[in-house]
């Protein structure tokens, strides 16, 4: 039997005996509740830059701080374990700013900022998004240096990842030469179900639209006016459904699938294999009903499809009860979700070209943009994250998609110009973003154990 | 040549004098600020009350002050010039309270509140909507008796015109012993334009729903979640489509349309002699552009055809830019006018019917229902309504519809039980409702002439 360090039974063992460090620091890093979407948390992410800089210190790393071009921008962490020329360096990214929480208002059984152990669970604001998963992959690749893994381990850690990384893109552009690398890992990802490893192989994108309309001035008598005033909600609410079937979903602008790329048979057997059902995706998200309840549907439709998304209406009256006015303007807030390889430019040509074709004094405005990600299932750097989930889990992950973007992975595509690949170790019940929010010892000894060998499979 | 009082030229010269009693009794009503919307004028409505009442015993009358069951509402005002039992009794209705006014905010060049004259106008809050028509009634039934007139006339003045008459039903019903009339006149509606005197031979109604959509319990994650959740805005979009054509406005609800009566070659003559035009339609209103600029297309959508209308949206995110989500929750706000001989309950069911049969989740809640009003064009009381507007101003008066609805008329016909007539003396240009509202004395003179010539006619 052999005891070398990347033998698994040694390595698990090795890990177990990290668990109260693990425990310790990420209590360190829970306690300070980086909420980057509240101002009056800036002390606490300051604090939070100091504590995770002196984290990486304390695992015999080096770590500076970028500071953001926008001076009122969260600043981020840049962390090395190994400067050695020879070797290749491969840069984790996580974040470490948090969501908002209020124990009596959320309904938390604990103080969200104050982790609390509970057997294996580690419940507290951050633990499994993404704190818990940082530390995994810095434990990891100090256990991986440790035991003669040569590859350089960079640490991105942002604090503006949960206000949609504002500072991040600028960032990584004005400090581009201290951030060469040979590939980069994010890992901030859910898995589908627990034991069922599973790896996004694409993000999708995102193209933002206001649909405006105005035909008056003011809210008019519904009465005095009504049946010669055009109704500028009405005629939008006509547009939306010329653009898609609010019911099944089908987008019907000319074009607007022409790129779609549908999975491949492999991504189709991963999706099968990953442990999603309907009933837990209605659960966890607390739905009554959906446009499909064929589990392969449900996924094809929230992975690898693009959307028509209807967000909101303004314009005329919503208060209580009925107002009977005409109102004199409107605007619908919508926005489509994009696969790869759709571009949010083409897109928006196609929806704009096609409603004022049609409705020439609709007003369409395009807003925010996010390219859909599509990432690597087969190569040299799919195979080393295949096999070291498999030395971490004992299980090989199944390939799916996220259905959301990610802005910091198309920011690092962008100005690091190096493969992404995909190491999360969150689960659904974890509760991202939720009330009670835990991570747990087998993800993190899983994770320690699944960043080390990749490590190591990069080095060799 | 005659000197009879109703010899035109002799009445003319006689109503003349009045001019500067009218405008000082004007002056007093108007510059009490009845605003029935605002709780801080509760004061200046009890001023108001006792000015009204004063000014009925002043011109010889009696009058009494009507509570009304509501203690919180606002009384009405009982006046009376003649209680012979012998002769017939015509019931005069106006309102007393105004818009609220502001005179930086809503840019008026004098104060609301004080009445000013400039020349032959009279400007003020209340002016022309109504204290002015109401004073032009009373001044007419004062030289009709004063004149050898029998009819008894009873003046009915509201304060809760102008928010929608709440106490209004309630108060006829508890003194309806006190109430009994042969007919009644209804003075608060507008011509179409100057020196083309314009009645109101019917009155649309109003049917109010609420359309409401849950498929979720928060808001979700277009990307995790979009594509597979239904969207309940977008859904209640798709159904409001479904019940009406949004641009052009005609209505696919099976039967909808099927108690409309079409006016009458009469009524179409009287539409195209009204002096409307869609250039003033449509700047008074503010519109940029219409759903047809043909005239009498447009008099018959706003007065004779039935409507679906929307006037918001409840549910989904109305900020700044575009927030991703999809909603939970959906409400959209719709209302139909109806026309004679349309009832609500009949709308209500075939919309509620045609919903549902197609959108079994959707919940279809009706709301307000005002019946319409159809008057007469023919007969005794539209013929002296006639002469006695041609008395007053020279000219007979077209038939006209009014677009909206009037509660207290649908009150009376309910409670009173009595044939209605409409006798209005507003200009478009007097602004109801508008800063810098004003009345003017050609409308007051011609308007005690018409009026006093109809309680003669009455009384013959």
């Amino acid at each position: 039997m052999s005891h070398s360090p990347f033998d698994r039974q040694t390595a698990v063992h090795s890990i177990e005996v990290l668990r109260p460090e693990f425990e310790r620091e990420l209590k360190t890093l829970v306690d300070i509740p980086t909420v980057s979407a509240q101002v009056d948390h800036k002390p606490d992410i300051a604090r939070g830059v100091e504590a995770a800089a002196a984290l990486i210190r304390k695992a015999g790393g080096a770590a500076e701080v970028l500071r953001p071009r926008n001076p009122d921008g969260n600043p981020i962490v840049l962390g090395r374990l190994g400067t050695d020329p020879e070797a290749p360096t491969v840069t984790v990214y996580n974040h470490m700013d948090v969501q908002p929480a209020d124990r009596e208002q959320d309904g938390w059984t604990s103080e969200p900022f104050e982790m609390t152990i509970d057997g294996d669970r580690y419940r507290g604001r951050g633990t499994t998004d993404d704190k818990g998963p940082a530390l995994s992959a810095l434990f990891g690749a100090r256990y991986a240096r440790q035991h003669g893994v040569r590859t350089n381990v960079a640490f991105l850690w942002e604090f503006e990842e949960e206000i949609g990384s504002p500072s991040f893109e600028a960032a990584l552009e004005d400090h581009r030469d201290r951030l060469s690398t040979s590939s980069i890992v994010v890992s901030d990802t859910i898995w589908i179900s627990r034991g069922r490893p599973a790896v996004p192989a694409g993000l999708r994108g995102l193209q933002g639209f206001l649909l405006r309309l105005r035909t008056g001035q003011r809210d008019e008598h519904s009465g005095v006016t009504g049946g010669a005033a055009r109704n500028p909600i009405a005629e939008l609410m006509g547009v939306v459904c010329e653009c898609f079937d609010p019911y099944t979903g089908q987008v019907r602008i000319p074009g607007f699938y022409d790129e779609v790329i549908a999975p491949t048979d492999e991504e189709f057997a991963g999706f099968k294999a990953s442990g999603f059902t309907v009933e837990q995706f209605m659960k966890d998200h607390q739905f009554s009903s959906l446009r499909s309840t064929d589990p392969l549907e449900v996924m094809s439709r929230i992975w690898a499809r693009p959307t028509f998304e209807v967000h909101g209406v303004v314009g005329g009256y919503s208060g209580a009860g009925l107002k009977t006015i005409v109102p004199p303007y409107a605007e619908v807030k919508v926005s489509c979700r994009l696969v790869p390889s759709m571009t949010g430019s083409r897109t928006a040509q196609r929806v704009r070209e096609f409603i004022q074709a049609r409705h020439p004094d609709i007003e369409v405005i395009t807003d925010h943009t996010l390219e859909p990600y599509a990432g690597q299932t087969s190569g040299p750097l799919a195979d080393a994250i295949s096999s070291a989930i498999e030395f971490g889990f004992g299980a090989r992950p199944v390939f799916v998609r996220e259905g959301g973007s990610i802005g910091a992975v198309l920011s690092m595509q962008k100005i690091l110009g190096k493969p992404i690949s995909f190491l999360g170790l969150s689960l659904p019940e974890h509760g991202y973003h939720a009330p009670n929010e835990f991570f747990d010892w087998g993800q993190a000894q899983g994770g320690i154990l699944a960043f080390a060998d990749y490590f190591r499979r990069l080095g060799g």
